[in-house]
């Protein structure tokens, strides 16, 4: 499968190595279609790997990862053209974490998630919110933060069918599907958390495990 | 031990009928001294169980639990005489949930907490946070729930060593001590979480366990 990247961070890295590995083409885009970060990336991710600009990668993609800091994908999806993302499968990985206010703090949350923002304004994309609830260590071996639940969700029931596949793939033995997308918002402010146990035991090697009694 | 419970409803009752028990004295109390539900539990929990007002309940405890709905100990707590909690350890079990729109949403979150406002409410009580990420019928029995993880903060390491212990009375095996009060956030912030596997499973025995890859 062809798969674009948007964003060159460790995220984008992480998965666009595993992909790689895992026999898909992948193309990561930023906003400079020379990056240094992807131009290093490329060249040790092998024959598989390509760079571009943001509308490269989302355009080369079957479908395309949302690895941006924060909310930055709702100013970056202007400067597409909106036919790159139509009907396509586009997994939004990204959380609206806020350190602007020298605590943590989410920008969207409660009425409302990034993953329904990122739905908004793409509407002719089918959107799947995933792995947002790891660190990326843990999104491309799940061994490595003691095979954890992966959640997901979206509107397009195809959509998290053929995300599920790509998950089972890179190892996750434990997906859940919670429904359509509005659902973004549990799993988003599951960071708070998250950022919390991540302080306390010293690395991100850690995952949630949805546990039932019968 | 002498423990006080606020609230006569599936919590309040769940965790009484454990302590009486566990061998503790319990008294339940309420708006009124003679509350229906308190009265019908206290026939059924047998000799170790009484009902009074909340006065009387907080005033009883050597640790009080707050097992009422949303945000209502703010309110309860103006009718407390102040000394009724001085230097006890209060265990606030509730959740800013807000049903008031239709749908589910927090009334407090993001840079704030409902556990955090408890602490502030009682300045003079020793608040932990902690069961208010399972149901009741988990709380009481962990295996219900697939033994997940029991998360409790708070700012008085002493008030949570008492609770850890408490809590491994009642099967508790796996507690994590998050840090202080501040720390609330992140587990009510689990709840929209919650409430979206409880009705996607179709029941409340599940919980969260925190597994680790090293």
């Amino acid at each position: 499968m062809k798969i674009g990247i948007l964003g060159t961070g460790m995220v984008g890295e992480a998965l666009g190595t595993k992909f790689t590995q895992l026999g898909h083409q992948v193309k990561m885009g930023s906003r400079s279609a020379m990056n240094e970060a992807a131009t290093a990336w490329v060249k040790g991710a092998g024959p598989n790997a390509s760079q571009g600009t943001f509308a490269d990668a989302a355009d080369f993609g079957e479908m395309v990862f949302i690895c941006l800091k924060g909310a930055v994908f709702l100013d970056v999806v202007k400067t597409l053209p909106p036919k790159s993302l139509t009907g396509k499968v586009l997994v939004d990985v990204s959380n609206p974490l806020d350190f602007s206010k020298g605590t943590l703090s989410l920008s969207i949350c409660n009425t409302n998630s990034l993953g329904e923002e990122v739905q908004k304004a793409a509407p002719q994309a089918k959107v799947v919110k995933t792995l947002n609830i790891v660190n990326c260590e843990v999104m491309v071996n799940p061994a490595n933060g003691g095979n954890p639940t992966m959640l997901l969700c979206g509107n397009d029931l195809g959509a998290k069918g053929t995300v599920t596949q790509l998950l089972k793939s890179m190892g996750w033995n434990d997906v859940l599907d919670l429904g359509d997308i509005t659902k973004s918002r549990g799993t988003e402010m599951l960071l708070p958390l998250w950022l919390n146990l991540f302080g306390l035991l010293g690395n991100p090697a850690f995952g949630f495990k949805i546990v039932r009694g019968y």
